[in-house]
């Protein structure tokens, strides 16, 4: 195997795939990149099993063929080369030569027939979504996963795909948060896609408003299609929790407020909550103003807000973390707060769309 | 004690002096910053009894006193709360509100009298120098000292005025650094700083061309006095090692090279040597050709440079890390290699200036 490509674009490349790759696995061949040619173009895989990550560049083929090398030492090696054209040849005893300017590398490969294939997956039922809102739509949701393994089917994000609605939920029995986006597509789907998997996407998913990505299910895979790239995930398995029932449809008391204002205010408070236990903030809520304070043994805070309020005055309190985690992914100026009683859920809601809910749960207050 | 001054400033301060505040100590006091009124000016305090930083800012002093408080705590919340005027005001019981727009914090302070003295320092024989001299100074020295303590005195970088002449070095068994500049006296003095306080020193230093620094010394500490800022710092005690003796005078082999081409060569390589043992690269200097190579289990490298040599030939190991550490630090464009024989020292020096000399020892090749 021989290909002449440019510095630039097999280091991007190597850094996408090398998303999927992981540092502490067991099988030694999963610490490598496989590199195919593939035509007139060069393939690079990364995978751990878990997801994997194709990624197709363009390259100048000499002459076909494939082999894996070390992801890390690989990576670090293209990185460092010069702006300029790399040569890499592979001999039949898997030595490859890298050459570029005055360097020259030679490294130990391995077969890449050790390499574990990606599973095939049928190009049918294609869901079409732009990928700016993908991108959003796990910035939104893939925060609120479980990260403890007890329910595993919490680590992942559920996606429903109903007559053109996409819903994305995530819960961790402390919070759930729930971003609705379009989607075009004749077909339904339910799929369970691990946390982790979102989080490499998103890195990967581009910003530019015109660029699609296409989403194709198996049973126990997705595959996210974009221009260059493929990215393989199992899914999980379970049934996942029906997060419509939990989602109150009332309440007594909606409070307005500017998003950053609160954020703000509850991430001084919360410099005094992690002092003390379960990094509790209490907010009292009455006529235009919303207190919140937190209590710890060096001290206490008071922050004053002005808000609009419909409804009954309360007290209520939280974990900081619960309520910052979401205020920090809304996008809206001026959201909402639903309450109903201090020991049921609070409701957070952009004013200026209905595409995205977020609940969390109150802390119980002392006396 | 009452003051008010502006968000930005009190947090920049506790920013300056929070470099010397350590949070591993065992005394609980050190964990806070001293605050002070100060005739017109508010003295900001911090130390971990090696190196105290004071530092002053303007404030409208409502009544005079003093307080310690948790510098994690109040350096936290002061950089969240807005850019406005904060309010702080301390009672007799040492408690403390901090106002500031919508927010008002209540802390329990500690009594100033528990707070250690910095060392008085009587401001006589000054040594003048530019900031950003002294601050380049540090950038080529300090990185060279013993990280280990098994020789306390290497820790430190010994600063050695005569004739108007500062010369600064720091060695540790495998490399010695030489940085030497001139400034304004007419006093000699010799004494070894602790690394760790230029560190600081230089993150404060600011990089303005007409800044300056005064240095005191007393026999047992340093005092380098800034506009606002007066840093404080133990010198290690016992003698330095004769530097001067080490250094070679003459040479058999000289390489002049451009910095930036050796150094990236060397990054490259070193990616092969730290897989290997001892960080070894190899020099091969024959004729206009420089060869640096390096060897591991999964390969090997070589990096062809171009260059200009005076006298006779030589192969040459080298630990890569030693010889990166000067390329980093060296500002000229080119750079002399002087070689003796293959088991003395390196010595590399700027082709354009006398002010600096870095010596490495070489790696002893097997066969």
């Amino acid at each position: 195997m021989k290909f002449i490509c440019s510095q630039k674009n097999l280091s991007a490349s190597i850094n996408i795939v090398q998303k999927a790759v992981s540092t502490k696995t067991t099988l030694p061949i999963l610490k490598g990149i496989l590199i195919e040619t593939c035509g007139q173009k060069l393939k690079l895989v990364g995978t751990d099993l878990e997801v994997g990550i194709e990624h197709y560049i363009e390259a100048n083929i000499v002459s076909e063929g494939s082999i894996v090398i070390s992801s890390r030492l690989l990576g670090d090696i293209i990185r460092k080369l010069p702006d300029a054209d790399v040569e890499v040849e592979v001999d039949e005893t898997n030595n490859i030569t890298i050459r570029c300017e005055n360097s020259e590398f030679t490294l130990i490969g391995q077969p890449s027939i050790e390499f574990p294939e990606l599973p095939a997956i049928e190009e049918e039922n294609i869901y079409e979504i732009p990928q700016d809102l993908l991108k959003n739509m796990i910035r939104q949701t893939a925060f609120a996963t479980a990260l403890d393994e007890t329910r595993p089917i919490l680590t992942g994000v559920l996606m429903e795909i109903q007559e053109g609605i996409i819903n994305m939920v995530a819960l961790d029995g402390y919070r759930l948060s729930l971003r609705q986006g379009n989607i075009k597509t004749d077909f339904n789907n339910k799929a369970v896609i691990p946390g982790k998997t979102l989080n490499e996407i998103h890195r990967i998913l581009s910003e530019e408003e015109n660029s699609k990505v296409e989403i194709f299910f198996t049973d126990k895979h997705v595959l996210f299609q974009m221009a260059n790239v493929r990215i393989i995930s199992r899914l999980l398995e379970g049934e996942f929790i029906n997060y419509k029932q939990i989602i109150p449809k009332e309440f007594k008391s909606r409070v307005k407020v500017k998003t950053r204002d609160l954020l703000d205010s509850i991430e001084r408070a919360s410099l005094l909550a992690r002092e003390g236990k379960n990094n509790l903030i209490k907010f009292s809520v009455k006529d235009e103003m919303m207190t919140i304070t937190s209590n710890a043994e060096i001290g206490r805070v008071f922050e004053n807000l002005r808000i609009e309020l419909e409804g009954e005055d309360i007290d209520i309190g939280f974990n900081s973390k619960y309520f910052l985690d979401a205020l920090k992914i809304l996008d809206s100026d001026e959201i909402y707060l639903d309450f109903t009683t201090n020991v049921s859920p609070c409701i957070i809601k952009p004013t200026d769309t209905n595409n995205y809910t977020y609940l969390v749960l109150p802390v119980r207050l002392a006396g």
